[in-house]
């Protein structure tokens, strides 16, 4: 029976949207579709204990997390999110109050993001809370942005500081739906793709997909604070005495290879980066980390000056 | 790692389609939508112990009833079924063949019924399977068919015998998809849903949904095979003596409340329903099991031929 009364619960609680022309409690949801004639699909699933903690982390801010992921992927192709299903597995011993929080986390990120709940399932179980939520988006005029047309010669951008979002950001990092979408309509970008699992390794996946490789200077990488705090932290709970160059070593690691930055990486010609550079647009904090190469694989340069291989060793979920 | 060798695996073996204008590997996959501009959403999650038994049923049918769920949901709304997105949470312990078996479950039938597989998003964990499946249509040019619809009066059909689908049938069904889009084509059909939590109960939201009430006659009801089958099989377990018209009172209950029949209950003008009786389209075996009536709540009628309330006690999962 309890299916039955989150059934209840949803039928009362559920957000409205003007471009849903049928919303919850029938068989599907349909919305309308006017526009470009492409549909953006993409689908994440989340569960306790791989990416969040029920136990320690606000109800609140792993239903932000849990649509947030899928607009970042939304945001990465620099469409429009329009409608979202949200299918929730969630422990017998859920209380009420915890799920509506969960729902509420949802609901507040979707009515920022302008996006359409159009329902989905929930079911009750004997294990740990799942979140399974998809978004589908459309294209702007711009058409699609992917990860395989980065050229070599190509300028590497991100567009804020990473590391260390295990601190914090992870569950509450703003995906960058407008801002991707101004980007792709005000420069020329190549190649791109949201930061989900730490820059060398989703980088090492773009330049795969663009059949090149890629060169980081590792000393223009952005560190974020948590990245640094992170690296503090942990030399502080070893006892280990580091001295600042040490510690700026292990925040680059962080920034390299933590993952779930969510911020863009972006692919340009040389020119347009040093445009974007100039402008800062949209109130970003994007810099320059490297550049497309011929040679496939990842790349960084020695103390002199020769390419040396660099580990893909992002973290993986 | 796990993950990243399901996603080379995955690149490698996911079917391609022509209406994916960019398919799995990027952060999201972009389907054309030329056509109606409505974009039909349906999502279904199944966890092992719930809705199947990774023990004790093969692979290849779990897939199929992961996404045959959804299309029944596609069904129910005449629609038609376009792309889907596949999420799974695998077991650690999942052997590579098992999930490959799993996953062909899910491309044979999305090929049999042209969807294209959109992507999607493979993680592991110490947990039991889970998969989450969303699809998305359009609607036909006949437009939406919704539970709302009915209206006193109306005749209730359904498309095929009812209950004991727990003998095997969950897992094997046919979603009605172009059955579906036939009907709702060639008669006027007021209301529609797939069957899957159980006639009485399904009735009953459908009736809810139109603002009415509903009465199954119910020595009308089409009692499957499995349904005595179950009938016979749990006496015998029991050891208690029944004589026939007790087995068939048993096995009607199954055909009321089982659930997971996945056929179509279509509410019709009494004179359409005289017609699709008569023509009995598409092959199906459609019955008439009751009309729409005023008073709100599900009905039948006692041996005197008063009007008795019916429990709406639907397999709840």
């Amino acid at each position: 029976m309890f299916e039955a009364l989150w059934h209840d619960w949803l039928q009362a609680n559920l957000p409205t949207h003007p471009r849903l022309a049928l919303g919850f409690g029938d068989d599907a949801a349909v919305a309308d579709w006017r526009g470009d004639p492409h549909c953006v699909l993409t689908s994440d699933l989340l569960a306790d204990g791989v990416h969040f903690r029920s136990g320690q982390h606000a109800a609140e801010r792993i239903g932000h997390k849990a649509l947030a992921v899928n607009l970042s992927d939304i945001a990465a192709m620099a469409a429009i999110p329009r409608a979202a299903t949200i299918s929730l597995l969630l422990p017998n011993s859920c209380a009420k109050d915890w799920v509506a929080q969960l729902y509420s986390g949802i609901f507040n990120l979707a009515a920022e993001y302008d996006v359409a709940i159009a329902g989905g399932d929930t079911n009750c179980w004997d294990g740990q809370l799942v979140i399974s939520i998809t978004v589908v988006g459309q294209l702007t005029q711009r058409g699609k942005l992917t990860r395989s047309g980065a050229r070599p010669g190509d300028a590497i951008l991100v567009t804020g500081p990473l590391g260390g979002s295990f601190l914090g950001r992870h569950l509450d990092f703003k995906p960058r739906v407008q801002e991707a979408i101004a980007l792709h309509r005000d420069y020329r970008i190549h190649a791109a793709m949201d930061l989900s699992d730490g820059l060398t390794l989703d980088l090492a996946r773009l330049a795969a997909a663009s059949h090149s490789g890629a060169e980081l200077t590792l000393n223009t990488i952005p560190i974020a604070a948590a990245a640094r705090e992170l690296a503090l932290a942990t030399a502080n709970s070893t006892g280990e005495v580091r001295d600042e160059l040490e510690l700026e070593q292990v925040a680059l690691g962080h920034a390299l290879s933590d993952g779930e930055d969510f911020e863009l990486l972006l692919v340009t010609p040389p020119d347009v980066a040093d445009r974007m550079l100039d402008q800062q647009p949209e109130g970003l904090q994007i810099s320059r980390v490297g550049e497309m190469v011929a040679e496939q694989g990842l790349w960084h340069r020695g103390p002199d000056g020769r390419r040396l291989p660099l580990p893909a060793n992002g973290y993986l979920h």
